[in-house]
């Protein structure tokens, strides 16, 4: 037997997720199983979506966890929406705006793109624009772009939608509980999100709520599974083109119904109930506002050091700064650096930005003011080992400034 | 906040899984988070990758966790090696081949079925026929199906999938780590599992396996997503249908290139390192020796109560007992006061069985004897309430006897 106990080393993760856990979600997943119809777990099950109500701001019965990491929440909800052929807009400003397009093609949708470059977001008379020549069935956005650290605004998307009869989904992974984020009053149908950004979780749990609009869809396109299908229950032949992540099938389960689909994953769902639990404790605003406030002290802090930020700021999530590399630095041997010697994690970006910039993130149990300190003065100390000439404690002062400001 | 701490009751869970987990597991998944691609994350999964080409038994260097349920691993194989329109040769002897059909059928294979009465299985040869009939792409079974507790017999079905040239994929959820298998020796070309039946873990992650031909086929499938694409990387127009359950992309994530895919669900993870290494320090043998002796403890145990066993006893799982329901007694009313009285779950059954058979387990942390006994003795208890005669202490007596003969 060479492997031993799991036994991870100590890390502060700051960048762009997973983050450190909060300890009590790591205390709750240790709790033992019960069975998945036992009254405990159906229980369990609803006081989860009830939490997930409050967290994603919403009246909608509709709300309940899909068994996966946030990317399977996303598949879900397009899977079960998007019938082969229809039409989709996807708004790309990062790269999980490819992902959605991506994830949509493989459903068989006729998808449509319109790009801002990465750093920037969209007016919303772009999006009605192309909403208004392309005629989607569903127009998916991503809130918050960690690959560019910015934040579509969506408050006014809703009541386009409503008026060109299109399903609006978003993908909140990155964005919700440290950022304000409606789903009732900005006129969302789906909803999306993961455990491991803002809620202080790890990876394999997606929130998702739907509105009536979208549950219409889902159970207008539902097939219940041979195998416990009930004598007048339809067949259909153009079923959702995935048993896992049917929507419909998966309501039911979570639904008076209770009828069988997948064996509910009991530990990701105490997980998720304690994210849940943690965040609403502090109250929603109080957490975006304590996202803010580390942020905004992180931002701070990289410019203290002469660092440039990454992207549109006006329109930068409060949970991670991009940070230009700078001139002649090797941005992977500075994080390289930062892990072995500090134990402190610091994000690299993809695609176009891979090499360019650095994002740092402050969110979840790490929005904290010694994790921000800590990140900045083992910055420091890296970049000027790499020959970087800084100012003398430039960081930490100006994060320490940041937090007298707004105190 | 109304929602507390979560708390769940005390329960021995003796039902068809997920059963109680070995503590050890929910230990390890409260070990803290690790970055992405922290050298500790990509070596526990290299780690986690070793342990279950041992669980599986199999030199398959593709061999990873689904972040998912076991469901979720189905339907990853499915659409990896299903392209639309190819033939899938499904044989059907319990719920669970509805469920491979099912989900063929969703990835757009043309389905084929054979079927034998709930309770029996395949002879080969019925097999080897229904091949030569269909020509399938891909022959898909079940190994053990808990819906009626026995296991198909799979040791001469590989030469015969070698011999017509298709692919072989089997669904071990409910048997792995209790029940023999050999992927290797036995020609297997997917091989799916889940952690809450035998290996005595939570439902959330899904072990898999595939061998030098199916990797083959998902890889002249594979479509890397845009956002991470290189430059010289070719677009396909037939992907396959799901990005989520890609596995040609899922094992360039595991694989020497760490192609981002999803974020891994790190405490997933953690659980299914440890149900590995629980099951390998105990020995595979040793451990499907300990199923059988609790196994026929609990079959000897029901018949010394006077209940009929259900289903052909050639071919039982080690891990699941069916019982014949006794005419006049209510079932759902007998498992509602176990578990209300005793704290112990036992299983009612799917489809044609449904308040016919219960379905007892004994498998992973609850294969022990206390588990068999204590089971046994509260199930008398709780039958001569519902007015049942029986012999007594036949059941406690009948288990000690088997435990004695075995000894």
């Amino acid at each position: 037997m060479p492997a031993g106990p799991i036994d991870p080393p100590a890390r502060l993760l700051m960048g762009p997720g997973p983050i450190t856990a909060y300890p009590r979600v790591l205390q709750a997943m240790s709790a033992q199983l019960v069975g998945q119809y036992d009254p405990f777990m159906t229980a369990t099950m609803a006081e989860t979506q009830a939490l997930y109500r409050d967290v994603f701001v919403t009246g909608n019965e509709a709300t309940l966890l899909v068994d996966g990491t946030s990317r399977a929440g996303i598949e879900a909800a397009l899977v079960s929406l998007i019938a082969p052929g229809d039409r989709v807009l996807v708004p790309r400003f990062g790269r999980f705006g490819h992902l959605l397009v991506e994830i949509a093609e493989r459903c068989g949708a006729e998808v449509h793109t319109i790009d801002v470059p990465w750093g920037q977001v969209f007016a919303p008379e772009q999006i009605e624009a192309a909403i208004r020549q392309v005629r989607p069935r569903v127009l998916a956005v991503v809130h918050g772009d960690t690959s560019t650290t910015v934040a579509q605004p969506l408050d006014e998307l809703g009541a386009i939608c409503r008026a060109y009869d299109v399903l609006f989904y978003c993908d909140t992974t990155a964005s919700l509980g440290g950022n304000e984020f409606r789903t009732d009053a900005w006129g969302l149908d789906a909803v999306t999100a993961g455990l491991q950004k803002c809620l202080g979780g790890p990876s394999g749990s997606a929130p998702i709520t739907l509105s009536e609009r979208a549950v219409a869809v889902i159970e207008s396109r539902k097939s219940i599974e041979a195998g416990i299908r009930g004598v007048g229950d339809p067949v259909r032949t153009d079923r959702i083109r995935s048993n896992y992540f049917d929507l419909g099938q998966i309501l039911d389960y979570w639904g008076p119904k209770r009828l069988n689909h997948h064996t509910e994953a009991t530990t990701m769902l105490y997980g998720a109930r304690e994210c849940a639990r943690i965040l609403l404790e502090e109250g929603i605003d109080a957490s975006i506002a304590r996202h803010r406030l580390h942020g905004d002290a992180m931002l701070a802090g990289v410019q203290g050091l002469g660092l440039a930020p990454f992207g549109d700021l006006a329109h930068r999530m409060t949970n991670v700064v991009g940070v230009a590399i700078p001139e002649g630095i090797e941005g992977d041997a500075v994080r390289a650096e930062l892990l072995a010697d500090y134990g402190i994690e610091i994000g690299t970006s993809f695609g176009p930005l891979h090499g360019k910039v650095w994002r740092i993130g402050t969110m979840g149990y790490n929005a904290r003011r010694d994790a921000v300190l800590v990140t900045l003065a083992a910055l420091e100390a890296v970049l000027r080992r790499h020959g970087l000439r800084l100012p003398t404690g430039g960081g930490t002062e100006a994060a320490i400034d940041s937090y007298g400001a707004a105190a």
